[in-house]
């Protein structure tokens, strides 16, 4: 097949947008800004679903569903949580169609007008408060540990597939506590899950910290982040945990009586992370030739192409490789055996390294003579021809090396790729020549945080969990700082 | 804990209603019509959709997902498929809200209107074959088998938890064909689907038939059906399959070449279930202690309620079930072990039979001397005093006891409500007196259809796929017939 990807040197964004296309991952839909999620992306998207669903239940969380629908009124509810989701909400306000008197198609039934608008969710925190409420009364009834697995939307005026779309897919957990203790601990804990997660599986490493105050989720006392750099040097937030306090409590009137019968407000906490996941698992690793998908959450792990002349051939490679088949079924590895015949080997070739699949085998005629088989690697386009007596043994341990491969080649650009500097001049010439993460001082104001801003379209990322304590002064003003924070321009 | 629960003798529907409430399986949201789905009745969701979704991929299915929006012209692309769904669709006009001039919340911008209304999906044909129309070209991307998990919106004027709500969530199959046969196949493969499932999972017994065209879905050319027979005597559609014709690919106008380079329109299904079935299974089993669920679908399978006194004796009794528990979870049955010290014993049993789980656990202090525990069903309410020695093989045939016990009762019981009748006041009598299934000759038309419908209440549930030649007269015209339909009156 002809791939015909742009370059990432030459052009990373239409490279980023065509492999996401080409690879069957999604697709722009008739909507503006929303997408569809094609069958390879969403096997993709299901592997990762199933990780963090069953790191959530070993952390003590259940599923639940809420409604798509949230009252206007409710978004009031907390002063600074309508103010960052009020901007950019689908607004329900009909509730029926009718046939056009002229018989040109379908029209709004004035008659059919709801008496107080519903807004899509933009995300749960007040729906699900304004339950709560009914559910708490006593500390018996703490910790709550509920997630949800849904869609949500947010009327983005500039979208681009997986990274940034009106409608995208997500969980949401949200946590109520009777401490602030117990809630900050889970705020934490679910950022670790989701570090693990984006190392362990995804391969991508992330600095975890807290973000500035301005770039705080609308509502939380604190939000948590998790945060990765992708291979054109801007970093990209992979998932957030917010400690919200007693803000929604207060909101929504949650209180619960303790172990001294006296009523408090209720500690929340909330965390996500989205489809948005996808696009830092493309980002993060693939290449000019396509996709590279670490062994963890491709969903095919080994495919075996035939080289063949006519019918018998191919019979009798299909019967050499049924038993490496069944043996690598049997170990839990995903295994395809593309045997079409319409398309040359050299094709499937290239439409396998398009899709990452993360091991290919290649069997011909010489090697039925010889009892091999060659083996190539999609991370570093290796390839090496094996016997074929206890390859499913090998197959396995190449797994497992390539998965530990993309993570260390990933991890070792982003130490590249982390700068310290210590003036503004150096800062900028650092973000327009390299770019990456740069930890730089800053005297801790958003007055400062957002004329750097202005000035040079970096944010502050996160301020690192780790930072040691390193007296300096702020790049821009020259305040005292007690720590570096982390800058980059991001997605 | 007190029950409370009405009987369904006295009253069926506050039955149904207060068990799904104090069972903790959902409840109303603020939303009007929108239903909350509390833990415990989402993790029965969840193993649902667990074999579903196996299911479906054993046949060649892949999950992807559509955009939750459709736009409104859309819905009239298919003539009758617009009849049948724009009469209760909520409608999206407005993209942003902002602050009230008077300070009093937030408004609907009128400046963010949309030029085209955006419609939430009550089902998405259209917009996946529209989708369709880019994905397919040639034969040879045919069959395309997608499913996709997601929540949609009908805005029923009366509705009830689980049964009939404005969200809902559910799994929407579309598939394209490249022979008309083909897709009938499918289409009947997936009701085989769906009756294996409800049968061997949800252990109620169901009907397989077609609906009549009065019933049909809006847009298909033959809808297949299952339907249950609830233990007040009325039935519930539990599923559908559509055989669709080329319906939808002459609307989106969706061609494919074939081996002989001709064009000609694809053939296509659509086929689903939602969280009806929730409703399904709660009214099909339980009783006025609560729920009964099959092992199969149940969060929890054996619990086990320790009766002591003092820390000392619950921690005799915790050391002793230990190697029970760790047996149970291996041999993949789910276990609880229930060690609070606020509730009595009894409070216990009365939670967990209100919850249905199958098997219920009990040790005391005079079991500890005898190595033994006692086991209650929950589905017959017999006990039996077991030794524990060898225990988890027994309660693994036990679970499995349960799970075909459950189905018999359930077939049993349709057995005895379903009953031929040969003239229309025998049948209105029959209605009355007994409900249930009622076999019966029917001219064929839709007139006669209606006329029953508006007189008795009662509808076609479908004519059985097995139905046997049998000539006849209508019940109500006296006109011919050639085989018995299946009436009730229906959820």
């Amino acid at each position: 097949m002809s791939k015909g990807l742009p370059k990432r040197s030459e052009d990373y964004s239409a490279w980023y947008n065509e492999l996401v296309k080409k690879a069957d991952l999604a697709e722009n839909s008739p909507v503006r800004g929303c997408m569809i999620i094609k069958p390879y992306g969403y096997s993709i998207w299901e592997k990762m679903q199933r990780a963090l669903d069953d790191m959530f239940k070993e952390t003590g969380h259940t599923n639940a569903y809420f409604p798509l629908f949230i009252p206007k009124s409710y978004l009031s509810k907390e002063a600074s949580h309508v103010e960052g989701f009020a901007k950019e909400c689908a607004v329900v306000t009909h509730y029926r169609l009718k046939n056009a008197p002229d018989g040109s198609g379908v029209i709004v039934d004035p008659d059919a007008k709801l008496e107080e608008e519903l807004i899509i969710r933009p995300t749960s925190e007040t729906v699900i408060w304004s339950t709560y409420k009914n559910w708490i009364q006593s500390y018996r009834d703490l910790p709550l540990l509920v997630n949800q697995w849904a869609n949500v939307v947010r009327w983005e005026m500039r979208t681009r597939l997986f990274l940034r779309t009106a409608e995208f897919l997500w969980q949401e957990g949200h946590t109520a506590h009777a401490t602030a203790e117990e809630a900050v601990a889970e705020t934490k804990q679910m950022l670790d899950v989701y570090a693990t997660f984006a190392e362990q599986w995804m391969a991508v490493p992330v600095l975890k910290g807290v973000k500035t105050p301005n770039e705080r989720f609308a509502g939380a006392e604190d939000t948590y982040c998790i945060e990765a750099l992708m291979q054109d040097g801007k970093a990209l937030q992979a998932g957030t945990s917010h400690f919200l306090g007693q803000n929604f409590a207060k909101a929504f009137d949650v209180q619960f009586a303790n172990k001294e019968g006296k009523l408090d407000y209720v500690w929340g906490t909330s965390w996500g992370v989205s489809t948005r996941l996808m696009g830092a698992l493309i980002m993060a690793h693939s290449d000019d030739e396509g996709l590279v998908l670490p062994p963890k959450l491709a969903p095919i792990q080994v495919v075996i192409v035939p080289i063949f002349k006519g019918a018998e051939q191919l019979s009798t490679i299909t019967e050499k490789v049924q038993p490496l088949i069944k043996s690598l079924k049997a170990k839990g590895i995903s295994v395809k055996f593309d045997n079409r015949e319409g398309q040359t080997p050299g094709w499937k070739f290239a439409e396998y390294e398009l899709k990452g699949v993360p091991v290919r085998l290649a069997i011909g005629p010489r090697d039925l003579e010889n009892g091999t088989i060659e083996v190539a690697r999609r991370d570093t386009k290796e390839k090496k021809v094996y016997p074929m007596e206890g390859l499913e043994v090998e197959l396995e341990q190449l797994l497992e090396a390539i998965q530990v491969n993309i993570y260390q080649k990933a991890h070792a650009f982003r130490e590249t790729m982390t700068t310290r500097v210590d003036t503004y001049d150096a800062f900028k010439q650092m973000l327009d020549e390299k770019g990456g993460f740069i930890l730089a001082h800053w005297d801790g104001t958003p007055e400062t945080e957002d004329r750097i801003k202005e000035e040079t379209k970096a944010t502050i990322r996160c301020i690192p969990l780790n930072a040691p304590a390193e007296a300096g002064v702020c790049m821009v003003t020259g305040k005292p700082s007690a720590h570096r924070v982390v800058f980059a321009r991001a997605y």
